[in-house]
């Protein structure tokens, strides 16, 4: 590696999630996120983040993440960590337990396998 | 841990890349990735990596990242690299180095800070 290209990259945040907001009608066959609640509970996520001044915690909306059926989706990165939160009480767990503690909230996470 | 928390969690994905769809009015005084070309770049990408058969290689476009006038940005996970590809050869590049041989194309990368 030459002079030129050795620089650090830190990661800009220490998380960042990806809340999908795809909204399908009510009756699609595929399901959709947006239509299980997803904005409701993306609002509650991102106030929560800021309310706990977690100011290293990226949030940020998504396309189709797929698995639409499964949702309300999200996934939080570097950890790599699927989760359905589909109450309130689910996304405060996650950001004071995941976000703010670093400690996976076992019982809301999607275990996906590739198709 | 309980042995009824003890599964494994393997990233779904080997990487999965963010690229922002935000769309404002080309003359907004924050920019725009999409008012800077990114819906057409992400087409390529999404496509460029359909072609490579990188099965393992997840693709979503995403809300605002943040940083709107250096646009059109994605980011790649788990890495944390944020690239900012502007034309065709930029997207092929970053699918044929980055995402099929792990190879970080440090030209394209934007080096952010927090703010």
């Amino acid at each position: 590696m030459s002079a030129e290209t050795e620089f650090e990259l830190p990661q800009l945040y220490r998380y960042h999630v990806f809340a999908c907001h795809t909204q399908r009608p009510p009756t699609h066959p595929h399901g959709s996120c947006g239509a299980s609640g997803a904005q409701a509970l993306s609002d509650r996520m991102s106030k929560a983040i800021e309310a706990q001044g977690l100011n290293d915690v990226g949030f940020t909306t998504a396309g189709c993440l797929g698995f639409c059926n499964a949702g309300p989706l999200m996934v939080v990165y570097p950890d790599g960590v699927w989760y359905r939160a589909t109450t309130p009480d689910d996304v405060d767990e996650i950001v004071m337990s995941h976000l703010k503690e670093g400690k996976r909230v076992d019982r809301l996470v999607m275990v996906l396998k590739r198709s």
